[in-house]
Order: structure tokens, then sequence, then C-alpha cells
């Protein structure tokens, strides 16, 4: 962390409110509003089930080119399988604060999260929007009320920030905020991430948002459903020039989309612990790649980091099912410092190391393939009854 | 079912007994011995992690062409992971088996479920092998031995028969032994099936087989986990003769499998539910596979309907993640009798006949892609608070 208090890049101002779309008295609708248009990158749910404002705000991308005044985000309604109402809501909502702000509508993005299926509560959302830009502001604690608004199961907001040293002492900065937590799994999950920046990254911004996507949002997983909203959005003021150029601005960008992801894992639904999957020895990345997610989709693994038991047997036959090579001679796993299986034979003598890491809040699960040189990671995290729970009864 | 009572198919006899190798008093090993060398066909794990005992039969079936005399198998522990100790255990088990029959030791095949990693308590195991032999018959009640003997955490013996006109008033029969019920999915999973037969199919064994296995044993899903030693063998005195040839064989055949397959299913690890998912509409077989699967794996939806909560948002949300082809306008959705989501629209007035359906003990969600004529069923369970209790605490 190189910042300790949250502060909003030059450029950008931010509200939130309860405008009653979710259930009780908490923020549920964000906008953030940019002083004029700046650049986006935006990276969206590859399901083929798209909600109306993903729609929307594909269609508002290419006809702006990726420049946008204003983002206004609401929580509790996903405005998903609505069928032409609920693209008529979005379009409404975006309309109204295009016609505020007086700019054209394609700069407006519009993103909801929350049940699929059921009608927005458009006019008490559309009530809400000038109380919005009554309150528009720079104060951190807007920022937290802002990232509070996007919640849905999540257990806390998630807010990251880096400050970035732009010469003759002045400062750039970023912030980011995210919301999970369950539909949580790679090419984009239910997830939403803001990613804002008064930087200039000296690189195309699109071509930075889907490298740090592809190592952070892109390599998590709660439970292997991946959602019909989900988006990341990299937006950028640029009044800032770095004098390092695009390797601090990719640096920052990577470790606070990592940071945030990782929030959201450890944040899954019932979650406990964050586990970290590291996969070495493998021949190809895709290999690599392929046996993390594996690993981290497990039930069986995630249970048994549940249950806090070493039990490296579910680990080994999870890689076994990955569909990568793997030398069964050479394959070594382990589970924190400790080394449970290696040169064909188990190591039981290892298995008091590893039940003490695993009563440890952040757990890491280890494979070597023995069969080359690639590596790759993954976040999960374990699962517990309590997700059940949360699942069975979320709509009820 | 065509039949009530279990008839052992004429050529094979049977044996179970506790030789101490799973937890508790109850049988934990069986064995099936052939009048004399009769040909089977095998399936076993996809998995590239296998278990000393599934890579000797697969050696075995290669020696012997695909003959034998006889099955032993235990539960309580997998012999998996256990080095060049685990393949020696696994060979002096077929050896003493082979010995006691006086032929070759390929004819002999040898299974075992349970823990991974933990060596064969081989001793106790050898030590019973003489008091199977004394007890082999054709009781139905030993026929029932052998079916606990083959438990892990299944909660019931699973057993299906059939019978088979013959001509001249003389029958033939069928009986299938099976076991679940953790790491249950496509390919294997983490299941034991025995299917033995008096009849001559009329047709290639292993065809059958595969055939069968396609339709049943690959079509469901307990928690996506596929194990290191599943097998499934048919194995046939071919004493009788089919005067309707390869189709009666094939449908009995079938029949079964998705028997025991279902009932596979429905005993998985704390599950309340047997659920059928039907994809209709797609474009061609792979997609409704495919997507059949998505569904059936989706922990949203599979927590949803333990919740009974007719949530088609999630069902629509896994579908539009399976990377089948979709018409977002054409598509329905659907449990029980009830269309929930047609005409791009949800349909909120069918929800309590969904309700009234989640009720049931067996669950139909279904799904019309809107694509094309092409079909596809899979088979899973709801996932309960107990399933993560079973896995969390299995070794300790």
């Amino acid at each position: 962390m190189t910042t300790a208090t949250h502060q909003l890049p030059t450029g950008f101002r931010i509200a939130a409110c309860d405008a009653g779309i979710a259930a009780g008295e908490r923020p549920d609708l964000m906008l953030a509003v940019a002083d004029e248009a700046f650049p986006f990158a935006a990276v969206f749910t590859k399901n083929r089930i798209i909600a109306a404002p993903v729609a929307l705000c594909r269609e508002h991308a290419r006809r702006s080119g990726h420049l946008a005044r204003a983002l206004l985000v609401n929580a509790g309604n996903a405005n998903c399988c609505t069928g032409a109402d609920g693209d008529a809501d979005a379009m409404r909502s975006a309309e109204l604060v295009a016609n505020t702000l007086e700019c054209p509508v394609e700069q407006v993005l519009v993103l909801s999260t929350g049940v699929i299926g059921k009608r927005l509560p458009t006019e008490r959302l559309l009530a809400a929007v000038p109380r919005l830009f009554d309150d528009l502001g720079r104060d951190p604690a807007m920022i937290q009320e802002a990232a509070e608004a996007i919640r849905t199961t999540d257990t806390c907001a998630k807010i990251e920030a880096r400050t970035l040293a732009c010469g003759e002492g002045r400062e750039g900065h970023m912030l980011g905020l995210a919301k999970g937590s369950g539909m949580i799994h790679p090419d984009m999950a239910t997830m939403l991430g803001f990613l804002f920046s008064d930087v200039d990254p000296g690189m195309d911004l699109g071509l930075a948002l889907r490298a740090a996507t592809d190592m952070s949002f892109n390599r998590i997983t709660v439970d292997g459903d991946t959602s019909t909203n989900d988006a990341v959005i990299l937006w950028s003021s640029q009044r800032m020039s770095l004098p390092e150029g695009p390797t601090a601005f990719m640096e920052n960008l990577d470790s606070m989309s990592l940071a945030l992801a990782k929030k959201i894992t450890a944040d899954g639904e019932g979650a406990s612990k964050l586990v970290r999957i590291h996969v070495s020895g493998a021949s190809t990345q895709t290999d690599a790649r392929q046996c993390a997610s594996t690993i981290a989709t497990s039930l069986l693994v995630k249970t048994a980091v549940h249950g806090e038991d070493p039990n490296w047997g579910r680990i080994l036959a999870a890689a076994g099912r990955a569909d990568v090579a793997i030398d069964t001679r050479k394959v070594k796993v382990g589970i924190g410092g400790a080394t449970l299986f290696a040169e064909d034979h188990p190591r039981p003598e290892e298995e008091p190391a590893a039940r003490e890491h695993l009563e440890g809040k952040e757990v890491l699960i280890w494979i070597d393939l023995g069969c080359g040189v690639l590596e790759a990671e993954a976040w999960t995290c374990d699962l517990s009854a309590d997700y059940v729970r949360i699942n069975a009864d979320y709509r009820t």
C-alpha cells in the first residue's frame, strides 16, 4: 500500500445515496462524474446472457469512442432478463444523467448488480439522481459511501488507492472500487470494478486494462459461476504525466487490480480463508493456468481447506482431472511450507506443519507438475456451510 | 423395474466380509468369482492421477484379452498415490486370488475406493480372502452384503437387476452394483459400477458398455470432482442367448446403468433432491450436453434447489456461461411444469407452481435454447450445508 487515505484522482467527483433499490437502509446508487469527457476502457462479462446496462455500455463505448462523462451504478437489481422494458429503463437513467450534464447520452455509462429478472424500480432511481448531483464531491467519506453503494452480499466495501510520483514533487492518483462476492469466476464473474486515475498511462488504456485484468480479476474464483452483469472500467483524466512512463502506470494498475481481486475472493460468500494456488513445473502457460483454475474450483479442495484438513490427495486428484501434462513420478504437492507428496510417496510427517498453516486466514496450496518451467497462480476461498445458507436463501 | 428379488446372473458367485480396512464394523471387501474366465469390458477414470489397482486392471485387461475369473474390491482405502508399494499391494492381492483359483494373475481384477495416499492394510486384506472364498455363493443376502462392502460415504447400497426373456420360458439376468457418492462428475467420477450378466449381448461388450456409460454414469454430477479410482465393469458369462438380439440387451443395460447413476446422484453427499436437467432447442448435440452439464455443475443453481427457490435467473446465467449458442429472444426456462422466462420476459405468476414442484424429492429444470432441435439431459443433486460438513471432516 502506497497510500493510507483514499484520494479521488483529479478531474472526478463522486456521490452515493440510498435510492431504495436494495433492501434495507443503505447506499445503493452511486454516481461518478468527470469534469469533461475522459477516455475509458472496459471489460465486460463473457456470459451470453447479458444485462441491459451491459448492452447499453458496450453500445455507448462504441458510439462515444470510449469517452465518458458519467458512470451511474446501482445495487439490489441486476436489470437482467427484463426484456425491452429493461433496455428502456437503462436508457432512461442514462438520459437523465446526460440531460443534467448537457452531454451526449453515449457519454454516460450505467451498470447494475443484484437479483436477475426483476424490473428495475426506475422511478425511485430517477428520483434519486438530482440528489446525487447535489452531493457530488471529492470527500473521502463519499468515496467510502460509493464503495458501499455497489455492494450486494459483500460483507465489506472494497477500496484500493495508489499514489504515483509524477516528478517535481507532484503526485498522480489511482483509486479502485470493487464488489463481489458470489458468482465469481474468471472472465469477469459477478463483479464490478471501477478504476479511476488522473495519470496519462503513456499507453493504450484498453491494453493496460486487459493486461491488468488478466492477472487479477480473471484469476479468482469463488464458486465457478460467472455473471451476466460484470464489468471492469478504467477511466483516466490523464491530467498528470508520468516521467517513468507506462511501466510505473502498469505496476500500480496491476497491484491495485490484484489487491481488489484478492479482497473480493477473501470476501467470497461464506468464506473464512483466502487461498492462493501456485502451480509450477508446467510444460505450457495454458497448462499452468488450467491446473490452477481446476484446483481453485474443486469443491473437495475448498471444503478440505474449510475443515483445515491437509488433504493433498484431493489437490492431486483435481490436478489429475485438469487435462494437463503431469509427470506422476515427479509431481510434488504441498500446503504452506510443507511438502505432502513427492517422489511418488506421501509424507505424513509434514502434515502437522500443513495443518498449522491451514489454521491461518491466508492459505498457500502449491503443486509442481514436474513437466516444465512454467507457472501460474489463482486465488480462491474455502467453501463453507454459510455459502450454502447464503445462496439457498438469497431471494427469500 | 422388471425384477423385485436380486438374482446373480448364472456363472457367478459372490461374497463380502469385514476385513477391517474401512472404519467401523461393516463389510468392506467383496469378491466375485466366475465359474470360468468370462469376457468383460471396462471403462476407467480419465483422471491423469490413477490409483494402483486401476493401473493393474488396465494392464490385466490388455494381457488377458479382457477375460476375468475374479474381481476383488475394497472400500476404505483408495490405494492411490502410494507409489511402488501401492503397486505391489495391488499385485499381492491379485496373486493370492489367482493362486487360490489356480488361474493366470491377469484374469484377476482388483479395485479400491476410499482415502487417497494411505498405504493399503494389505495383511488384513490378504487374511480375509480365504474367508471370502469359503463364503462364495449366490444368496440374495450376499449380493446385498457385496453392495454394502463397496460403499464409502454412500448412505445406502445401490443395486439394480433386470430379467430378460430368452425364449422357451427361460430367463437371463443382469445385476448391477454401484457406489458414489462424492467426487462424482462425468468421465467416471468417483464411482464404481459392476454390471454382471449371463446373457450373450450379440454385440461387442466394450461398445455396449461405452454406449450405456455415455448415457448414464457420464451424465451425472455431484460436485464436479472426478476421481482417481473409478471404474465401471461389465462382465458376462454369456450362457443365455437372446432371441431379440442386441436391442434387448442394450435396452436393459441402458436402463440399469441409468437407474444406478440416478441412485448415485440422489445419494450425492448431503443431497436431499435428485435434479434432472433437460436442455432442448440446441443447435448441436455438443451444445446440448455442455449446457446441461454447466447447469448441473452450477453451485448457485444447486443451492437454489436446496433452498427450494425457483431462481430461474441463475439457470439462465449458467446457460449463458456454457459457451453454447443461445437465442436470447427465444430462450425459455422452467422448473417442473412452470415456464418462468419466455419471450424475453419473466413470468412471476408461474413461480408458485415452480416452488411447489421444488418441494418434491425429484426436480426437473429445463431450458429451451431456441437455436435448434437437439436435446440432452444431465442429473445432479442439490448442494447442502451437509455436503460441506461431510467433506470438511472426511479424514478427521
